[in-house]
């Protein structure tokens, strides 16, 4: 079985979706789709990023994913295809990528050069739709690609280490559907720096004391039924790897969310302090 | 053919339905996954069992029901698969199935009890994809859990019929995409009460007279085109069988909804009163 | 490899699209079915017309469209299959399909008449899900219907020329995702006026005096990165082949949208002056 995943930022009211995974069922009829997400905030590299690098595990090796966003082929950003971790990823060089990159050495990157073969009247997903049925039916990087040593890297705020080891500053890189906040803190940088310390996540509003193993786990005692927790707000390493701040059992529109309630947004600060 | 269905309140901006599926396939390659709703309110167990309850009749006999809806395993909700009317339903015992099992008896009902297995870092849905596999390649439930006589039953309001059976009191129990009202008054138990009698809808703006046989009955007059009847409200008992308040060609945005036009919401009242 | 693909306005929350797909899988097990939108304007065959035109031609030949807005068959609308372009389209006959047959004469139209052989509470969408299945696997129209002549044309605000050929007034039809405007101006219809004359697009807040092969294209210098065209206004033939007015990198809840930044809205007014 062969499998291409889809993340754009195309939505799902239109008919750009419905479209892509028609000309892909005409090039590679066997193939199966998957939708990882179509919300993608428009334009927005970073989200993208995150969500990829958040799902692609959870794919067989050999997986083709298509990110759509921000897809243009234009002076800045050429069109690349790369092969990572034994996975596929398809987009445009604009950083994107680059959350993978840097944390294992890519197999191979292509710059895709084929767009001559075809009419002018091809749009940029046409191309993309080309390369994602030729690697996912086992076809080579190099024939729809030049071989290229690296790829842009993005400039995006990176989690800072003070110089006395005592704390990590991270920042807001994604608020969930439940309004849970992602930090770019990871669970191995943290274990890495902590060295079995105490320590306390401090934020805008008031700290946190302990990450959890799991959202439940905030129900400590046995004497209260676990509704009597909702509403309370907790800190756990996410299943993508990262420091997440959360409500527990939130719900956007009615007892509110991690994002509402704490008034964490994208690109906010947390940091962890060393006690 | 094997099918999985998908019912969750993940919503589709995370990539989490995405990565859902990836580990599904990749367990079971062959399989056809369908989504039911990834919208469920979050934590709406009640919402949730309307959902599964009036969709699943729709798939062939031995399709797994995957209900990703407040699935955190505590000392309150222990996970459980059930087979029932042949058909298997994978969800945490919080009353989710109590809305099936009060219509039928269920053929076996296991707790499950593979979660030693598995690595610490196994998340609650890794279980649930790991049952879902198995059983839907035609794995026997006593392999993955203890049979057990009962689940839990949840305490949401059940339709009352009064003493001299002159009415039936049921409640709002989900609001749909066309803002139409459905209650938890079903035809059978209308049939059965009514015995012919004539009858009134009684809830807050107005009553209604009439249950139509679906919706364009309500043009009664050849004389009219069928858009004078547009904004009319109107009562039919929908394909799940149960009563409904709507608004002919209904939108939300335009004409307006039952939910807003007459101001019903969750958890209101409609009496059916016999004359 | 048959394929049906779904253009409804039944949303994505409720269970009805899980539903009908449960039903055609039931029907054919082996079908390929595609999501084209769900979240068509309520009742609104207009748009449903525009996304069914759109989106058909991504498919191979003999995939069945089943187009599932307004299909409740009254006094007023049959229900019909039509073949077309060696696609096939299952729909109530409101108007939908008259935006296609403007522009190709159908290879056969059958108004659907098995009706009478399935039980009373079999609803309008199941017998779609049967039309479509027996199309998929090959069946003929005859089959399950008596042929017709004609359909219904909408009396949807056509683009008009001005005698003297001067300018083409159309209006806008659809409103993307990016907030970006589609018109009913065609490329075609362009081109043919056009014959080569400089022209300006009339509109509203002010005009534009190009039309750009693509979005980038609005970069029209290389001395500044890309970023700083974001949020300026451009004129496009889209992929669908009509007139959009775009912001580029629009996003509707930051830069804004041509829908927000120029207040076009549906049905509004775009001209194109020959000079």
């Amino acid at each position: 079985m062969s499998i291409i995943t889809l993340t754009t930022d195309y939505g799902l009211k239109d008919h750009f979706v419905g479209s892509l995974k028609g000309k892909i069922l005409s090039e590679y009829p066997e193939v199966t789709i998957v939708d990882i997400s179509h919300d993608i905030d428009p334009f927005n590299t970073a989200e993208a990023s995150y969500i990829v690098g958040a799902s692609y595990l959870s794919f067989p090796k050999g997986t083709v994913h298509l990110i759509g966003v921000d897809i243009e082929r234009n002076k800045e950003n050429q069109h690349i295809a790369m092969q990572w971790n034994d996975h596929f990823f398809i987009c445009a060089d604009n950083g994107i990528l680059s959350m993978l990159t840097q944390k294992i050495v890519p197999q191979k990157i292509v710059a895709i050069n084929i767009h001559d073969r075809f009419p002018s009247e091809f749009s940029d997903l046409d191309i993309f739709i080309k390369v994602a049925s030729h690697i996912s039916k086992g076809g080579l990087l190099n024939v729809i690609g030049k071989e290229i040593a690296e790829i842009k890297q993005i400039t995006e705020l990176q989690p800072v280490i003070s110089n006395d080891g005592s704390s990590i500053k991270g920042y807001v890189i994604y608020i969930d559907h439940f309004g849970n906040i992602v930090t770019n803190i990871s669970k191995k940088q943290f274990v890495e720096i902590a060295k079995g310390r105490p320590y306390e996540i401090v934020m805008k509003p008031k700290s946190i004391k302990t990450i959890l193993p799991n959202y439940s786990a905030i129900a400590t005692s046995d004497k209260y039924p676990i509704k009597t927790y909702e509403g309370e707000k907790l800190a756990i390493f996410n299943e993508a790897g990262f420091l997440e701040i959360a409500i527990f059992r939130s719900n956007p529109s009615k007892v509110g969310s991690a994002n509402s309630l704490l008034g964490l947004n994208y690109r906010d600060v947390i940091t962890i302090k060393f006690l």
